[in-house]
């Protein structure tokens, strides 16, 4: 079965300690197709402006990236500057030009509103609940967010998480939005806002589950150099999706393996700016890695 | 077999957001001699001063933990008086006194010296290595630490890193030693200091093994709520020794499966004062979070 894919398509500036990346293919649904694509069909669903580059429609392409759904739109694409400081671990906002993203609002092709698995990645809450009111029968619905959101339209994002399935969201931005420095007493306030699966991810410390079944410590990749970590949380969601929705039965059975496929697609995401090392892998080393993993948890 | 524990023996005045609790049993070596008692006999070597409350004499006792290591010297009890952020994570120290362990110097009794597992919990390096001076053959030595040594004593500790197979420190204190923010490229650099096994612990986020068998993550038990973190470092390097001391097979096979035990009995004194919690559970117990802990990482 094929995903659908909402969020922003961007392009990104980034610079870190040791080099300078500008206008790189980024936004959360490009990083999530991308890392998707490996396991499923994606539908995506964005838009760009006059000004986004051929050759990025060319990679959404090579991934099989069914772009019905994106919209070229008058004016400028979305672009967001940033900065990592040594450690990787804090980064800061150096620009945003909104551009046509300001406008924007996302329009469903018929063609994709009877998509079953919907990966609401980051973009304004509004625009996620808009996207849910053009399909027909969603099967599982998953949303992420980031702290913006929460300190600017948190009640946009409370009315979306009474509608989504599973919610995803760091560490900072879970104790940001229930005021518990516990990630496990965390997880149980955020399923009262609705998610019946909620996961919270906490970067190279893994991530962790909550669902029907229980809670899921998730490992993540050993990584050695960590060059780019823009866009692990949506590779890491995007991989998850895309693996379950291929997954033969339930969504119980399958969300813990589709985490850890989730988790190794966001390693190669880190591993090299934008999304230039994630383009040049594919499913046999992210079954390595997956295999590796195994091995790496055994006890 | 036994494990030979060197260490403080203390009495600690913690303080938190919630509590407060003067002159609970503290110390290193109680914290990770209590810990090893669920697992096999314990050998303790230490100090304390003629304050010490014959209350913990015969706690120690409860746990069946040989003494006549302990020696009971002119003057006071080493204490340490601390307090925790709300968080828990961050603690301050409010007042050492030293006492006894001022001019302390471990003297290892002849029914200690032939030990075969021997742990050198938290106290001064140079205190470490002339408990090594004293044995006649051990065949696994492993170093806890802390970052005032580092700070402090680094010569001392270089010299003992050579002769112990391994060394257990937390993430911060990895970094201090290495320069390294990246705790796989700090386990690389440790390992050439000495140690074949390495152990990185991140507290909440688990541990991380590097051996001859390459890396191990362990897992951390998760805790809706935590007490009082003192110890649980102790904890857990006394769990895992008392485990691997009594595991049929080399340290390979079973040190993986000693940290979760370990991990396991650090759990428990995170959810109470001092070793309050600690020394309310058992083997039934522990053997039923290290289940839990397998059906929580398994995918």
């Amino acid at each position: 079965m094929s995903v659908l894919i909402v969020g922003t398509t961007a392009l990104d500036s980034i610079k870190t300690p040791k080099a300078e990346n500008p206008r790189l293919l980024g936004g959360s649904a490009s990083h999530a197709a991308v890392a998707a694509s490996f396991f499923a069909p994606v539908k995506l669903v964005g838009g760009v402006g006059e000004d986004f580059p051929k050759k990025y429609i060319e990679l959404y392409r090579r991934h099989k990236i069914d772009l019905e759904g994106l919209q070229m739109l008058p004016g400028k694409t979305f672009h967001w500057s940033g900065e990592y400081e040594i450690n990787m671990n804090n980064r800061r906002t150096l620009a945003t030009e909104l551009g046509v993203i300001e406008t924007y609002s996302p329009v469903v092709p018929k063609s994709f509103q009877s998509a079953k698995f919907v990966l609401l990645a980051n973009i304004a809450p509004a625009l996620q609940s808009r996207v849910l009111d053009q399909l027909t029968n969603p099967k599982f619905v998953v949303a992420d967010s980031m702290d913006l959101w929460l300190n600017i339209a948190l009640a946009d994002l409370l009315q979306l998480l009474k509608r989504v399935d599973g919610f995803v969201l760091n560490d900072s931005e879970a104790q940001l939005l229930t005021k518990e420095d516990n990630v496990f007493s965390a997880l149980k306030k955020i399923h009262k806002l609705g998610p019946k699966y909620v996961i919270i991810k906490k970067g190279s410390h893994g991530s962790i589950l909550s669902g029907p079944r229980g809670f899921f410590i998730c490992p993540a990749y050993p990584l050695h150099k960590v060059v780019d970590p823009t866009g692990a949380g949506d590779s890491f969601v995007g991989g998850m999706m895309g693996y379950l929705s291929t997954a033969k039965g339930s969504i119980d059975a399958n969300i813990r393996r589709a985490m850890v496929y989730g988790s190794v697609t966001a390693s190669f995401c880190c591993e090299g700016f934008g999304l230039n090392t994630t383009t040049k892998t594919g499913r046999t080393q992210i079954n390595q890695r997956v295999k590796e993993l195994e091995a790496l948890t055994k006890f």
